[in-house]
């Protein structure tokens, strides 16, 4: 049970960073193995103990990702962090079980037309493609998420209705998935939609089941952030550096920036156990090998103050 | 009186465009005044209708406003679109009132020390040269607002005490000011501290009489104007491609977007009568006679969108 503040805010969020698989998955410059290990090192010494290592997805549909079990293998172990990757599939599902992650993830969408171009199956289909992965998880005991994808918004359907949200989160859980990640997969949504969908949502599924995976793409993720906590939430998704931006796009957004969470819940008196700093200098390794500068507010202030001060 | 949906938010919201003002006031690329002008009547044929145009600031101490009243006599001149000017003092009401501008803002802060460092002053000080002035002011019929600046925290003093923010913003408003900018000078609020210190004035300054200043430095700004919102307040301020930003920190952020805070409020429901696209046309206009990528995440969307529909 979530600990609630006098104004009813979480008074602990858990971070998942999302970073080295969502973040890294849409960027197109390769990332060789040993830099991400870096990434991920850092990212576990700044205090995240949930990091999404990597994805079991085929090889050819993401290149980036491709050294998954390589990955997986070298992972830095860190008392009370764990791994987690994508599972797409049986095959991937496989591949997981030799890597030694013990936490997963499995992916639909609360859009038709999302999930048919993004993973070529209907929604129906995607769930039965699941439902064996996560009973087979539950026995190993693995801990597992479902993502949920397009939640608010989806770029071929416009508007989703929060019924359908409803329903298939339900679903999920009555499936065995541990916890729900509720995302704003294009970042359209404002706190209005957070309130409307995610307050429907928890008449049937426990906010302490819930995440909610935010995109920043029209800047509003840290203010869906904020309905989440006054709906009681209290894990969110985010990425080192804002991660995940498109790369023909100079400074457009990805997820949500780790810093700008970390800062917004340090000023909000939310514990997170995360250093702000060391987060930086997480990203700081990762937008070198990008050759770009992380998409987050507070790295660039943080980057800036560090310059100012060794200059004066 | 404020009309409030359902939901508690304001139906409509007043957007006071400050990029010609305190935008521009913090770019050292000197802008010609032709283009200057092309920028605002961009803004006003955007739907915009409170534009703060410049300063009568003293030319030396702000260059880049010492074009003041060239600028103010060439105004465009547009049914219901009103501009206004920065009077810091005195000598700076005089050349206003030569100007033909009629809504004035004065400028004062919450902190001792930045008001020390900024203008030179005590707050006292700065209260005994403003009162003449709104008096003189509402005399002529002249519309009128104070900037109370530093409200929630200062760079020399950290947090700022709320009670100080109430009870100048009252004395404000005592002294004539129409209304009070509360004003997040270096963007480090969350939505925790406008809560706390807005709906703290708010027990002696009703709600129509409080605009919300916010700067997107640490990425808060939105979630920001969502409590502003909650707490039933409609008058936002913002600057047309987050202009304002330090020059020397590229990406850096400066005063919340106009684009950002439409696009939020368009989300939302809420109605400002302002076009989001022909928005991003206006910074587009001084972003280009800056040299520089407008720090907005939805200017960059929209003009990704048209790159690639151009190519598509």
């Amino acid at each position: 049970m979530t600990v609630l503040t006098s104004n009813g805010h979480p008074r602990r969020v858990r971070i998942v960073e999302v970073g080295p698989r969502d973040g890294l998955q849409n960027e197109s410059t390769p990332i060789p193995t040993d830099i991400k290990l870096q990434f991920i090192e850092k990212l576990a010494a700044a205090g995240l103990r949930d990091i999404e290592a990597t994805s079991f997805v085929h090889p050819k549909a993401v290149p980036q990702l491709a050294d998954a079990m390589e990955l997986a293998r070298q992972l830095p172990h860190r008392d009370r962090v764990t791994y987690s990757a994508l599972v797409p599939n049986a095959i991937g599902w496989d591949r997981c079980l030799q890597s030694g992650i013990e936490r997963i993830a499995v992916f639909t969408a609360a859009s038709e037309s999302f999930t048919a171009k993004n993973i070529r199956m209907t929604i129906e289909e995607s769930l039965s493609v699941f439902a064996p992965i996560l009973q087979d998880a539950a026995r190993r005991t693995f801990t597992t998420r479902a993502y949920l994808s397009t939640c608010f918004e989806c770029p071929y359907e416009g508007r989703i209705a929060r019924e359908k949200v409803r329903d298939l989160a339900e679903r999920l859980i009555d499936m065995g998935a541990g916890e729900i990640a509720i995302s704003d997969t294009i970042g359209a949504a404002a706190p209005s939609d957070v309130m409307d969908t995610v307050g429907f949502v928890l008449e049937r599924v426990p906010a302490d089941r819930i995440a909610l995976h935010f995109h920043d793409t029209y800047g509003t993720a840290l203010a869906n952030v904020c309905a989440g906590l006054q709906l009681g939430i209290a894990t969110f998704d985010s990425s080192a550096g804002g991660l995940g931006g498109c790369p023909y796009a100079p400074g457009a957004a990805g997820n949500l920036a780790t810093e700008d969470l970390v800062y917004l819940l340090d000023r909000m008196g939310i514990e997170t156990g995360v250093d702000l700093a060391a987060i930086a200098d997480a990203s700081s390794v990762i937008g070198a090998a990008l050759g770009r500068t992380p998409a987050s507010r507070n790295w660039q202030r943080i980057m800036l103050s560090r310059r100012a001060n060794t200059i004066g």
